[in-house]
This record gives C-alpha cells, sequence and structure tokens, in this order.
C-alpha cells in the first residue's frame, strides 16, 4: 500500500520543484566521488547544511527562510574528516562552512597587514600577510585545509532553494546507493516544511498596495520516506529534529524514527542546541552534553554527536556484513 | 489631518515592533559622528543596505526576507567616502560590506598560503600570506579600506530583523536631523512590506503535523512618510523602487514622490538593476546606463548614482542656505 505515495513523492518532486540543470552533472560527480573514496576502504557521508530559501514569487523578490547558520554541518564535516570518512558537503550557499567557519565573524580586512606592518610598504605588489594576533590559529586551520584539499577528502556543493535541495538530496542518495552500507546520511540541513507550488505562484513581485498578504503554502512532501525506502536503502541515515519546546521533542523523534525506519535522530532544542543534544536510534538514546569544563576547553559538540554516530555507524555495517 | 497617521506609525512601531535594547546607544553614537563630520565640513549620508528579516515565530525557527546580498548598499558607501561624505552604513547582519565585498565569492583560505609556499614551513608560528595571484587587487583595496578605517569615516550598525532596521532607522534620523541639509538618506535596504504583529504570533514552532500554512500578514507601516515630515525634515531623502514589472516602474517612482515629497527615488528593475537605473527627482528623470565599455572597464552602475546624488544634494544644500 506504500507504493503509491512513493511514487507520488517522486512526481510530486517532478512536477511542483523546478529541477536545477545541473542535476546530473553533479550526480556523477558524486557517484565518482562514492566509489574512489569507497575503493580507498572510506566510508562517505553526505552531511547537508544550512535553511532552504522558498520563493513567494517566480520572479523571486520574497521568500520564507528557515533559521540555520550551517555551524552544526560545517563543524560536522571536520570531525567526519577527522574520523577517516570523505565527505560530500550539500550546503546552503553562503552558509558557514568546514574551517572557514572559524574566522566569519571576524572582517578579513581587520587580520590583514602591509608586511612590515607600516604605511610606507602599502604600495601596490608589497606582500600582504595575516596578523596571527587577530587569527591566531591561522597556521593551523590553513594546514589542516590543505591537506584535506589535496587528499581530496570534501566534496562542496551549493543550493539555495527548496527546489535546489530536494532534486540534489535525490541524486546523492541514488549516487551513494551504489557503496551500500559505506555510505551515511547526516540531514542536518533545516528543510522547510512549507511552500508554494510553481503553478501557483505569481510571476512578478507581490504589490503591497493590493492590502495585507495573505499566504497559503502547501506541505513539502517527505522526502526521507523514498529515501531511506527506494533511493538508498543500504545506508545509514541520520535526521535531525530541532523543537523549540523541549517537551514533545522525544516524541517527535521516536515518532519519526516509526515512520520512516532509519536508523538515527539527533534531537535538539533551539535554545540548548550547542551544549545538549539527544542522539535516539531504535534501541538506543544517548544523552551528549557538554560540561562546564568542556565549554572552557571549546570542545564542540558536534565532536560527540560525529564519534557517537560513526560507532553506531560501524555496527550497522557489521550487521549489514554478517546479514549477506 | 495627516497628524493623526503620522502618530499611529510612531505609535504603532512602538507597540508592534521590538525595540532593540541598543537604540538610544547607537543613536548617540551616530549623532556624534554626524556633529564630528558636519564641523570638519563634510557632508554625511545614512546608507540602508540588505534584506530585512520577518520572523514568523516568536522563538524563531521560520521567518521571511527579501531578496538582496547588500552589494548596490556596500559598493555607494566606497563611491560616497570617495565623494568626500563620512558614511553611517546600517546594514544587515552579514550582508555585503564595503571593500571586502571585492572577495566575498573566494574562500579566503584558497587565497592564503605559507611564506615561501612550501608545505615544510607551514608549523605553527609561520607566516600566512595572501596570495595576490588568487586576489590581485588585495594590496589596494587594503590601503584603501586602512586609510578610511584611520579616517573614521565609515560607522557600521547592524540590523538583523524588520523591528531593528525600522527602529533603528528611525534613531538615525533623528540622530542626523542636527545637521540640517548636510545630511542625506539613502535607503538602499530591500524592507518587507509585510510582518506579523508580536501579539499574533505563535511562541514555538509551527508544527507541519498540523497541516498547509495559512498565515496573514498585516502592512508595514510606511516609515518614509514620518521620516520626511517629522524625524529629519532638513534632509536629502532618497528611496529605492525595486520592481520585476519594468512597465509599472516609473509610475510607482512618481507615485512615491507625490506622496512622501522627499528628493530623490532610484527606480530599477530586478533584472537589469546591474546596468540600469533611472534617478527621478521632482523635476527631472536621469537614465542611467552602463555600457558594454563601461562594463568591460568594470565601471559600477553605483559609482554612477552616487554621482548624480551627489550633484542633486549640492543643488538642495545651496537652495535650503538661500531659504535661509
Amino acid at each position: 500500500m506504500a507504493e503509491p505515495r512513493i511514487c507520488s513523492i517522486d512526481g510530486k518532486l517532478t512536477e511542483e520543484f523546478a529541477i536545477p540543470s545541473h542535476v546530473e552533472e553533479v550526480k556523477e560527480k558524486m557517484a565518482a566521488f562514492a566509489r574512489f573514496h569507497a575503493e580507498a576502504g572510506r566510508r562517505v557521508v553526505l552531511i547537508t547544511s544550512g535553511g532552504t530559501k522558498v520563493p513567494l514569487e517566480s520572479r523571486t523578490v520574497r521568500f520564507l527562510d528557515n533559521f540555520s547558520s550551517g555551524r552544526r554541518g560545517a563543524a560536522s564535516a571536520e570531525y567526519f574528516i577527522d574520523s577517516g570518512y570523505a565527505v560530500i558537503f550539500l550546503h546552503r550557499h553562503h552558509s558557514l562552512y568546514p574551517y572557514t567557519r572559524m574566522f566569519v565573524t571576524i572582517n578579513m580586512l581587520d587580520a590583514l597587514q602591509f608586511m612590515g606592518g607600516g604605511e610606507g610598504a602599502a604600495g601596490n605588489g608589497a606582500e600582504v600577510v595575516v596578523n596571527q594576533q587577530v587569527l591566531p590559529n591561522i597556521a593551523k586551520v590553513l594546514k589542516r585545509y590543505q591537506e584535506v584539499k589535496d587528499g581530496g577528502l570534501l566534496l562542496p556543493i551549493e543550493f539555495n532553494t527548496l527546489s535546489e535541495y530536494l532534486h540534489l538530496l535525490k541524486a546523492a542518495a541514488q549516487a551513494l546507493n551504489s557503496i551500500g552500507s559505506k555510505a551515511m546520511f547526516y540531514l542536518a540541513a533545516a528543510v522547510s516544511d512549507f511552500y508554494i507550488p510553481t503553478s501557483e505562484m505569481p510571476e512578478h513581485k507581490i504589490q503591497s498596495s493590493n492590502g495585507p498578504l495573505q499566504l497559503s503554502m502547501k506541505m513539502v512532501p517527505k522526502i526521507l520516506s523514498p529515501l531511506v525506502k527506494d533511493w538508498a536503502p543500504q545506508a545509514f541515515v541520520t535526521s535531525f529534529k530541532l523543537e523549540t519546546d523541549a517537551s514533545i521533542l522525544l516524541d517527535k523523534a521516536r515518532g519519526a524514527l516509526d515512520t520512516y525506519r532509519h536508523q538515527a535522530v539527533v534531537a535538539n532544542v533551539l535554545d540548548s542546541r550547542r551544549g545538549y543534544v539527544v542522539v535516539v536510534t531504535p534501541e538506543t538514546q544517548a544523552e551528549l552534553i557538554l560540561s562546564k569544563e568542556d565549554v572552557k576547553k571549546e570542545v564542540e559538540i558536534e565532536e560527540r554527536i560525529v564519534s557517537n554516530l560513526t560507532s553506531e555507524h560501524s555496527k550497522f555495517m557489521t550487521q549489514a556484513a554478517s546479514a549477506k
């Protein structure tokens, strides 16, 4: 009985969400990346990160957005790489990015100076250097960034709109299907639950002279369902649940696992998300908490989340192998 | 007869838009900046830049946004400074910023390298330099950035939400009122026309399980009206009109001038906004167009807009002086 619903999600995707022109090209790139790293003995994680943009007009001036800096996804990418994974980083354009995230709060021009420091040295062709008092970690971060780049361990893919996100995620799932249980999905992006179908969208900017705005938005198809059942049925899939009301959080997380039958939900509350999460699996429930001591040492909760999930992924792969 | 409506805009601002806690402090800073530069013989322009965020929930997960990278505001700030103005840059957090805007498309870590280039030099404490093949203009831009900073010619103020924007703009107008016709307002920000009053906003994240989303949004008060009449009646005020439909653009621009009685409207169409605008004043209408030759030479339309408006501002100041 589930078949028609799944078909209809696929159908809806094609009909109501514009297909990005580069989706096949990106899919081939992701498939090659996954094959290469799987053959080299690495696992591959697809991280989604940042919020989605939902246009209200086809020549878009206004859009609905979801709060997300992309911090969790960008930080997690680094820890997955440190744990031996290759990472496909499917992220919102201009959201936080692995490694560069560390100095996004600084105006880069405040961190640069002319060699020797003096204004006299400021002619064209003068050497421009980083002031390491402003960016004390820059040498370490740059070194790691270059290693990761040279190793080809990070494949960045960008999206902007909800439509791009949905189609690129589908393409990623199909691309990673070939490496079976070695693939993990880490769906940290903050995806809109609502949208306006292309057919119902006004072409031009909505005029404020027409009075107050009445918006009627449809529900976005639950793409987790075909992802788990059809597109990448052998992969380890982690979804995220963010709420502002802590009292409904764990029920929501369990509910999602019951509905979609995937492997893990990272449950978190908006206000405490940087110091507390619960990783919920069908059999377990692990609370991850940063202590004051951890915070002082600048430990990040993403290190704990990634450590927990890589263990779960190992067990999952062992079970998958023994089931063969 | 206009009095009650103006009162009600001020009343609405206080009642329905949360007042940022730092607004008085920022107002004092802007007033001191304006006084200092006016005494030094400079004109002062208040530039607004970037889109506004309109929360749909009070613990905000979702929001309505307006498309705007902040490019026009950031570029214009540079040309105003080059024309002898001091600039208050009231911009959306993380929108494009003067000078740094030039390399925002580049991952900064791709533009840095260890001194000498070799990996061997990459220890901690190693000098990190800018690769000027990746950023060929960096020395010139850094030099200009440092001059502007040393001269105290740029005062950046950030906003995120529509509420912050509205209250900070009001504060800016009141702060600049003391320098009379030497003040210009250049309202390039893409401000939402619609909002949900605090009193009607749900506290928690809207649940997608409740079905499709019906949003009813009120119209944002037209703040240009009290700005021109009450808050800074002697200033030169430029508003912007962006449309996607070119056929209604000029009527809209003239309509705005008739309604608000300010000095200029910069009218532009979404698709062509980087190469064509019309500056509309009560008496004139100037088409500014970049030729292919201009584009090749990397001339920016903002240079033309600023040049046009500084001339208009000069005339305006002369008239204001002779009217005394």
